[in-house]
């Protein structure tokens, strides 16, 4: 165990020095060598299509969980073909790099730029979908990064493969391999190292369940920008407009289930519920959804299963909504400030003051009026891409795309100034 | 121990909640009631001078450290007055939170916008200087965010005055009290408390010594926004204006020479340095500094002592140079990445396309062309006040002002859109 830990420190520092160059050669090469590299990265994933999906048919042989977990596992031609599409769509985007985020000139004549600037080593730690590992190189390669992935054990090899596509690119680019590296073996002490890694790296972007999350904040001595739990409310005010209503909340619950934007809890206005509470519950069930209700709702649409404490505090990512009937919009913030997560919380309706005043005191990352909470997407946003979506209070908050893996830097053009 | 630990974590939960139901308010507030109760703080802290001085005497006379130290702890009316100062300029700055960062229509009709937010609850700890509480305190509340100080044991009872004024302030203008909380006690246990504070604490800001700061980043459980060494660099380009570089190298150097933008090391092209060194040489010995020197700058001024290995990598916040002769821009930018601190570093040229090379390629939180290096300064930035410089490479850089203490959210407004 001690022998593996010490391997892993010194490819941690290895790696990490490697990273390092690669991260100062990317800024330097501009955007065009970037953009370059992506397409070829793409073009080398379709070329090595069979050796993928040989390294996956090897993965899929170690494997033994359940069929879900294997399906977010499994490659096919389609995803391939999908993962080289998505690089070659980040390559498109405009360079986050080339933007002056603010400038001014003091009086004694010193004139101050804010301009972006890469964080620098990003550590990527993720589970399962071998995907994550295309798309977060592409998004830590536009915005001028290198990036360690570590994704899970059980997709090692594909992993590797995919990597190996992302490398041709680069060389092809001219550009340094090592701007992408992926941890040399399955043992946990390579996420030990990597968390472990001040210096080494910038910034830990941990992805996958709540587990890995809360390992990662426990463990990490280096920043974290972390992609936490979703626990998403939809609001439906008094003044709502039904039909709206009824749309909006099936998409936001049931478009998807599993994604961190799903809408998780309905808080429903007293003043309309009786009229409108049981023509959504009949919408959702029809679509498969079942439900845990407060006392009042089930007042209203008595064959509701109860709620019990700790139902409001629980992301599903699945067909069930908590639902709660509430006397307004106080109410309604109340109750998300006490069992939100900060994520996503939409209010529907047709006053515009009501809804200002919601979306100017919820503290959440992303405020939505009439809309559905799935929504909350880096492509919805126009980002192009994300490599999660962030529910943190400092550096991004809300989808993360190239733009929010930098940082910024000053530059001051003076002609002599001396401080008096 | 266990007993302290115990009270202390029990603090830290009952502190953070305030805390957070301070921030709320404040937030909820508006600047006018938080600019309100800057300004009523000002008049407490003026008020309240002889009770100030009298809990400042306490703690000098239970004081037993170096001249230097005592001048750093100790209170007079005069300091008192530019606390206050403080306080009212802080007042007058804009409102950080009334920007809007960037707005935008998605193809479906979604108009998004990203709008600043204050972090929440800051945590500051910090050493000696007891100003540093109440310019903390009106950075934080300024920005809408609630904050926790831990002093240092040595000022316990000065912080507690201070706090005591800035409270009444806040009463006045009708905000909770709990929006400035002082730990309440001198034992370590409370520092412990707050950097596992996850949860009841969202930014910890360290600002003391390099001890200090580096015992934060190891043991915090937050996220930090440390203020660590400023390792910075003049470099004096050949095609530099002698009387210029002389003029600022003695500022950048000897203006102050124990704050962190202070020059540490002096690159100077082998061009220029056999006419302009010994000049350079000679005015910071008439301001009485010392050097430390590598060969060739040795050949060319032959009573400077030697640098050894080290010397390179110290900051000195002394009267101390480090001198080196380097072969053109790639050269110095290789030294200061290497050496450097990522904090502020200058490059001296009548050539602007070297200028701007050396500014596109340096990965410093301020790169200065022509001035000195001391500007480096949320007050000479014209952020009116700063908490510090960030060092680190995530969320901000460079001075911390109440821009930098907020972070963003996102608004969407829509007509009822569903995701396809």
């Amino acid at each position: 165990m001690t022998i593996v830990h010490d391997q892993a420190g010194t490819w941690l520092r290895e790696a990490g020095a490697a990273a390092r160059a690669a991260a100062a050669a990317l800024a330097r090469a501009g955007a065009a060598a970037r953009d370059a590299a992506l397409r070829a990265a793409a073009a080398a994933l379709r070329a090595n299509r069979a050796g993928i999906l040989a390294a996956n048919e090897a993965d899929l042989a170690g494997f033994s969980g359940t069929d879900a977990f294997r399906d977010r596992l499994a490659l096919t031609p389609e995803r391939i073909e999908a993962m080289a599409r998505g690089l070659e769509e980040i390559a498109a985007l405009p360079d986050p790099l080339a933007r002056v985020l603010a400038e001014w000139t003091r009086p004694n004549g010193l004139r101050i730029q804010r301009i972006p600037q890469p964080i620098g080593v990003i550590g990527m730690i993720y589970e399962s979908r071998p995907n994550v590992g295309a798309d977060a190189a592409g998004i830590c390669l536009k915005s001028g990064n290198a990036v360690i992935l570590r994704g899970g054990s059980e997709s090692f090899a594909s992993a590797g493969a995919i990597q190996a596509a992302i490398a041709a690119g680069l060389a092809e680019a001219g550009l340094p391999a090592s701007s992408v590296q992926v941890a040399p073996g399955t043992d946990r002490a390579y996420v030990a190292a990597m968390l472990a890694g001040a210096g080494a790296i910038d910034l830990i972007i941990p992805r996958g369940g709540r587990g890995l999350v809360e390992r990662v904040q426990a463990e990490a001595r280096v920043p974290v920008l972390a992609h936490a739990e979703g626990l998403c409310h939809t609001y439906v005010h008094a003044a709502a407009e039904p039909a709206m209503a009824r749309r909006v909340l099936a998409n936001a619950k049931m478009r998807r289930t599993g994604i961190c934007g799903a809408t998780e809890t309905l808080l429903i206005d007293a003043a309309i519920a009786p009229s409108l509470l049981p023509l959504l519950v009949a919408d959702l069930a029809a679509l498969g959804c079942t439900f845990r209700a407060d006392a009042r709702a089930r007042a209203i649409v008595p064959s509701l299963p109860p709620a019990d404490a700790a139902d409001f505090d629980t992301e599903w990512l699945d067909a069930i909504l908590s639902v709660k009937v509430v006397d307004g919009p106080d109410a309604a913030l109340a109750h998300i400030a006490r069992h939100g997560s900060e994520h996503t919380d939409a209010i529907i309706t047709e006053d515009a003051a009501v809804a200002e005043r919601f979306l100017a005191d919820l503290d959440s990352a992303v405020g939505i009026w009439n809309a559905s909470t799935q929504f909350c997407d880096g492509g919805e946003f126009g980002f192009g891409a994300e490599i999660g979506i962030a529910t943190g209070r400092v550096h991004a908050r809300g989808p993360v795309g190239p733009e929010q893996l930098t940082t910024f830097r000053y530059v001051v053009r003076g002609s002599g100034q001396i401080r008096p």
